[in-house]
């Protein structure tokens, strides 16, 4: 079994506030990252898949197929987008980088090829900031 | 003449989006960059100043000193900020990196000591795209 | 279970010295590294905690508040100071990248909120050396 | 038990091409990679041992030994190398980095000292794609 | 005047080898770079470019159009290629970063828009070496 | 006129700490810089120098024997060092980040061959603090 992990990038606007709560108590709670006029992040997003190296290709899956499925499945609906509003897998969700990160794995996992399985979602919100989901 | 850098960080949300135009002209001329529901950036900002190092501290400048002038008078105003929106001294201004490194620049360069000069403001938006301005 | 990770930083000095030895034998097993003047490093350190997603926040827990423990807890005994002298915590054991990370993980454990569990302590001695420990 | 990584590097040509294949198959399933003049990577190999750290210098196993080792019966082999041409370990393979992660594993793996395990195989073959492996 | 840089990345098959000299000359001279079966780089190129930002966009040139003249006119003859071999403006000359570097501005520079001016090419051929050529 | 740089990397212990001073004057000025028992750091080290390619090599200088030059006239003196007792070059002087790029440039530039100017030495004391000097 060999773990293959691509790397892809997106840029998105988000902010944390949960629509149930006074703004005073989203400023409290989140504080910055509450303001209503949006943030953002350049996002660094690691998609591991796990699987047997084929012995005509020496790949357990061809990279830059990976990369054409997460482009379509993922990072497009993602880059230059607002997460709170341009987002269908994000609604009525609080849009925290852990919440992303399981919505992209349940977004990515019904198209990876049969010979690999998904095996972890790393996303980095900053250089200093990151989640991991597996599952 | 010794010159020291200093590298601080702010997260924004911004658009590009000349209000001169049609919707139609922003799009076709900033792509997915003119998403009216915004998008945003790490932001990475290399402030360069120069000098003679002082002979009792060995210093051109105390660097916690200019971390500290960078913060009240530039990130203060841009982190967890919406550029187009919450920002003074871009008003008016198509909110593109050229302009915001000029803007960084105009900002601090009243509240240095005056023992060093401004060399540069250097920010990147995204790890492969940055500016320089030199005044 | 989602993972999540945050990267601090901390200045220090050490050497390699096991006092039981002579000056002969630590240079002989540590080389560079026994010298009894000290040298020194930046320090990366990794912290991740793992839990279930809250629902009303999207946190398993504020990253900002695990900041301010490990600063509390870890950062501010270790910064700009020397591990062989300054840090109770590592008394009378070997200044190694090994047991510091042993150590920080046995300061930090006790201070974490019930709803996450400390997962991975991995520090950085240098770019190219570094230790994970999972407890 | 604790976790110890060293990080080397290494220069190397290679194609992917499998010699039972025409030219047209092999340019329809790896695209440029198949480049008959062959082209190249900066590698980054990262080396994980386990093990607990000893009493007396706080080691799992030094560092620079476990650098030696890696030069000796690894990063020797390859840097400054054609893949498919000059590497005895990798004759009659696809020079995938998935096979080239598996075929390090087993050219470490016999050399390593009794106190640590071979943990993991991480290689880099450009910053946005790696491979794993754990035996 | 704002400086605008893009990075871009190639990865290519080299050596380093002197046609007029000795296989034994070679090897003196240039060691485990004149393998005869080549080796390989990954490389990042730095594309920068100086002018002054248009009012309407706040752009010295759209950066996107940047990226896609580098790729058209560069990087396009370069990546997973073979430098000595499949290049045509590198023939006749040594394959070393400082030419190439040359070779990369002279191909450029016929294709930018008026409105500005190539500054720098800066190439790094791993991320301990790089060259930079100003014209 | 092409320019070449090598990285290379030292740590080192120092403090910050002027003889002429009081510990309370030297603890208001440099605050925890001061730890009369030393802190440290991974230094990177940028060395530039600049000339015209050699037809024969395409090199302006062999980048191996800069290394080499760096290493036995610069980073053997300060590598697992401590910088206030065991450099000679920086005897007398502030362990500042500016004096040790200066006192870095007057170590190498006797040494260097006629076919290249000394250009640039770029310093970073943490990854968000560094100092150039060019003489």
């Amino acid at each position: 079994m060999v773990y293959l992990t691509r790397v892809e990038h997106f840029n998105a606007a988000h902010k944390l506030f949960n629509p149930n709560w006074s703004r005073e108590k989203n400023e409290a709670v989140f504080g910055v990252c509450a303001n209503e006029n949006w943030h953002g992040h350049n996002f660094d997003l690691y998609v591991t898949v796990k699987g047997e190296p084929d012995t005509d290709t020496g790949f357990i899956m061809d990279v830059k197929k990976l990369s054409r499925l997460i482009k379509e499945h993922v990072t497009d609906k993602l880059d230059h987008k607002n997460l709170n509003l341009d987002v269908p897998f994000l609604k009525g969700k609080m849009c925290s980088t852990e919440n992303l990160a399981v919505g992209i794995w349940n977004e990515l996992i019904p198209h990876l090829p049969e010979q690999v399985q998904l095996h972890c979602i790393k996303l980095y919100e900053t250089p200093r900031i990151f989640v991991e989901y597996f599952g």
